[in-house]
């Protein structure tokens, strides 16, 4: 074990590993003393959000598709990993607004893929990224892990909370321990695709005007991803059977905020902001929902940054990477 | 639109037709006036279940698996639903506890391809036969459609809690009707399996021992499919969205008390019953449940069998087809 691991050192794998919140992850595995397997089929993960870890003692990057048993197989063959951290999925809900294809094959098959593996090879222990969207439309209620009725109004949400239906029973069948998140927008470096991502997009291309999908209302909590990386890393060692937490910060951001934020950080003036009008920005979209904290709150947990601040951060970082870059 | 109908006259497509529920269905629907299209692999569904309305007016049986995409669109295609009942799934929870693959397939992609076909061709109303299975083991709760933190603890009810979140959100996304029924144990005629099926097999093969799963102590209310059917037509046109409900009975009746209804029926004395012992009967199996009927008893619905009658009604019911057949 590496100096400075705090915890048992065990061999992880984190499939996804090559995604925005994925990368992240194995970087603080790695910190943290554990041997890390990164499976990525590459669809939005980038091989380069790892090169950094590359040829490192501990790590290994595997390009394969979760939602392909065979090749699943042939990775917890290989390596029969302690620990599963499931971040495979589609993450750009307004792709799979048209093609609910998409979700049944990234979010809904690579889950019970990796269960069915987990089963196999006798692999107990899973973190697994949920979302809001298992909600769906509640918009006045503050939403806690006991909500009743979840009703997801996109296909993204309805992949997810047939993915916790999996896990639930996978969980009671075969004694493994499950940890699920529930996440809000995720937010910070290596974004692939979201508001932020685009509203950045439109304007280097034209800096005179942004287009905003809805009416620019829309509301919601963002969090950073260091600071969910640090919530996984604190609870991940977690009882048998299945833990859920909503993860959430203090606060919210609408989208003409975000605007703003951008247009501020990005030294734009008087943008003249061009909204396609009505209050989602999309089909599917929840334009507003509150998450009740009092779970994660009351096991010690909050976050560090606001989601104001976090929008800012993300903002900023992404700019430093464009003029690294650029 | 023949005789006797009462209501406006529709194209329907029933699949999972040729199955134990499915070819009431199509009876009822037919004697209802309706055009009805069966569709069945046949896996579990006999084509003799729906053989005495074949060469009737207003009745097609197709052989087709729902989990195909191109066979099912090849009958969208075809025949243009106007209302699609969905009772295709697996529905021996038993064997699929040893192998979940079976679900994924029969169970949720079924659900999967059948909503992407309705969506395609623009089918705007399905009936869905959901379970029990979907709320885990609540056994000390009286369980309702409110119900928080649903948790299965079968592969079956997860593949049927995950079919719900798909309904929610095509419904949502393509303004379709959904009406969910929750089911309990339903039994009666054209049984394929189940305790019932299970311990009168057992008895003529061997009269005078009966092997019981469990302790048999396992008690839960079952449904005579008369009044399922008769539940399933009262309600099923229902406003935009989704409406779920629990069906059930009043009372519940234990495997033991199964067994004795049985010997009963079948002039059996003395017959020693040898229990497998622990209180569920298989892994994942919830061994009691009870429901909450407010909601439905509230819409004006009431069963019209408590579940030791419908219990006797199958046993005597199976006998008679035995001495017809036999």
């Amino acid at each position: 074990m590496r100096k400075g691991a705090d915890v048992k050192s065990m061999r992880a794998i984190v499939i996804g590993g090559a995604g925005f919140i994925g990368c992240n992850l194995c970087t603080e595995l790695i910190r943290k003393g554990h041997e890390v397997v990164c499976v990525d089929n590459f669809s939005l993960g980038k091989a380069e959000n790892v090169s950094h870890l590359e040829g490192g003692s501990g790590f290994t990057l595997v390009e394969a598709d979760a939602a392909d048993e065979g090749a699943l197989d042939d990775v917890f063959f290989k390596y029969h990993p302690e620990y599963v951290f499931h971040l495979a999925a589609n993450s750009d809900i307004r792709e799979s607004a048209g093609n609910p294809e998409i979700e049944y094959r990234n979010t809904y098959t690579t889950t019970f893929q990796i269960l069915n593996a987990m089963r196999k090879f006798e692999t107990k222990r899973i973190f697994f990224a949920s979302t809001s969207a298992v909600y769906g439309d509640k918009r006045d209620e503050a939403l806690d892990e006991n909500t009743p009725n979840l009703s997801p109004v996109s296909y993204y949400g309805a992949a997810k909370l047939g993915s916790e239906a999996l896990i639930n029973a996978f969980a009671y069948m075969n004694g493994m321990s499950a940890l699920i998140f529930r996440f809000p927008n995720v937010i910070g470096g290596h974004l692939t695709h979201g508001v932020i991502y685009d509203f950045m997009k439109r304007l280097e291309d034209e800096p005179d005007r942004l287009l905003i999908l809805g009416d620019g209302k829309q509301t919601k909590p963002y969090i950073h991803e260091t600071d969910l990386i640090q919530a996984i890393m604190r609870f991940m060692d977690v009882p048998a059977g299945v833990t859920v937490y909503n993860v959430g910060v203090e606060g919210a951001t609408s989208v003409t905020s975000i605007a703003d934020i951008i247009c501020e950080e990005m030294g734009l003036k008087e943008v003249k902001y061009e909204y396609t009008g009505g209050e989602s920005g999309w089909k599917g979209d929840v334009p507003r929902f509150q998450y009740c904290l009092d779970k994660i709150h009351a096991a010690g947990w909050y976050a560090r940054f606001s989601s104001d601040e976090a929008v800012r951060m993300t903002v900023r970082g992404a700019l430093r990477e464009r003029n690294l870059h650029g």
